[in-house]
């Protein structure tokens, strides 16, 4: 599993900074999470082909959470695509989208599909034989969602070595991967925790962004392996964090504490901060597993 | 007269080169022409000031040509911008941007004013004591103009010492720089042209992208100081102009030639072209006078 920032300021786009968007990596799909004004030049940086790109998923319609993604999807069009492109998002998206395509007489030449969101409780949004993705109802100034990537219990990892041993006829290795018992050469009843070991644990990505503290998240966030939860402020300007429904490093981390996650990623920081770094140590004081997100980063969770 | 290229390359925003967007500073005024993706941060890159732009002018409505407008109308918001602000594009412009600030919920706390373009005929659509500007109906794929800026003749230019030497009153100076014959202090009528010189000619500005190769627009911009005309191509992909209404190099020398402009520039280039010297080797053999726009440059007009 592996998530690239592409961009993870809060606002507006900066000569050096960008708003939010990243590529999350998970058995082998692309998600798109967010698409901020100059994602595409940021995928081109990162050297992250458009085709891969599948499925994108819009958080809530602030501008530095979406305004890239007409620009993103005109591009796939220049470019010739041919395969579906997914997005999930606030209902409105899809009005955004075509409007502009319609005004520029552009339709695009593959098919554009639009998921649009409503629901104030968790929803199952995507799923394949790999992952599924469900919302998490998030607190923000306008209807927001984030999101949790979870991968599915994967098959149990064969013993060859024991499985020749056994004496077992290949024909049945793909049963041994699903955990059933089979019959070897000999006619014996293998058991088969004999010839298998248990399967890599399935790891799970939570992503928050923008939200008010909110604890009523916590029981859908639990044990996650990596969560990114918005940071935008550091507690010195925790009286703007409430009325504009943001963050402190602070409260990330108590989250994070909360919901006993393995890594906590911080991002969309205020960029009237000169130092990211302020925001690592505020919350490692509450939660000692922390990642500064920051643009162009790669963060490979294990 | 200055113009900043903030981005001149057709098609798509890449990790070098920018979509269109260009300001031009004339008589004290700041005016944005295009707005592609990335705009505002080319705006910073390039110090120029957010709070100067009161005036923008859309040429139409593909993506590389305004998808960093709606952005930069919402950093005007988040840094309190109180001025008016006014848009200058293709009807459907302020539905496309109105409906993302309603979904947004961020509605501008300055006056945000919309000029919203139909006529196939040329019309004027700004002008104060300094400056107007008149649309030049453009053929491309969609409803397209480009705008010519012209100075105002400004008042005659005061020789002093000589005014000093006929012995004529302070008070008269502003008559005389109107071009009026006075009276000195002698009693003595003193023709204007003894005390002043011509005013310094009016400069002019052109802009002209997207278009296919069209000479119907010569009589609109003859003799301007300077004009850009797109070159989206060369001449070794003439076939591809104008099925998709752009112009060669070539062509946009004919044009420069057939109106007896001062100054081409050049711009819009495709970026299949590895060097933009190329565009000023195919134009030069029709017209001498060309300058190689590029993103960053500043190109000052004597």
């Amino acid at each position: 599993m592996k998530i690239t920032i592409l961009g993870c300021y809060a606002a507006t786009p900066r000569s050096f900074t960008n708003p939010t968007s990243q590529v999350l990596e998970i058995k082998n799909n692309h998600f798109l999470i967010d698409c901020g004004e100059g994602t595409q030049v940021q995928l081109r940086r990162n050297k992250i082909k458009f085709s891969k790109i599948k499925h994108i998923f819009i958080s809530h319609l602030h501008g530095d959470h979406f305004y890239g993604l007409v620009g993103l999807v005109s591009t796939f069009r220049l470019l010739n695509r041919e395969s579906e492109l997914h997005i999930y998002g606030p209902k409105g998206i899809k009005e955004i989208i075509t409007l502009q395509l319609k005004l520029a007489n552009s339709w695009t030449n593959f098919p554009l599909i639009f998921h649009e969101l409503t629901s104030k409780d968790p929803q199952l949004i995507f799923e394949n034989s790999k992952v599924s993705v469900t919302t998490i109802p998030l607190k923000h100034r306008v209807y927001t969602n984030g999101f949790l990537f979870r991968e599915k219990e994967g098959d149990r990892k064969l013993l060859i070595d024991k499985a020749e041993e056994y004496n077992i006829d290949f024909a049945l290795f793909k049963s041994l991967k699903k955990g059933k018992d089979v019959v070897s050469e000999d006619g014996e009843l293998i058991p088969n925790h004999l010839v298998t070991d248990d399967p890599v644990p399935p790891k799970s990505y939570a992503f928050c962004s923008d939200t008010v503290f909110d604890p009523e998240i916590v029981p859908l966030i639990k044990k996650v392996t990596a969560l990114y939860h918005e940071s935008t402020f550091l507690e010195d300007q925790a009286e703007l964090a409430f009325p504009t429904k943001h963050s402190t490093a602070k409260q990330a981390a108590s989250i994070a504490r909360m919901a006993e996650v393995q890594k906590l990623i911080l991002g969309h920081y205020s960029t009237r901060y000169g130092k990211i770094e302020l925001f690592r140590q505020e919350a490692s004081e509450i939660f000692p597993n922390i990642v500064l997100a920051d643009d162009g980063m790669e963060i490979v969770v294990e």
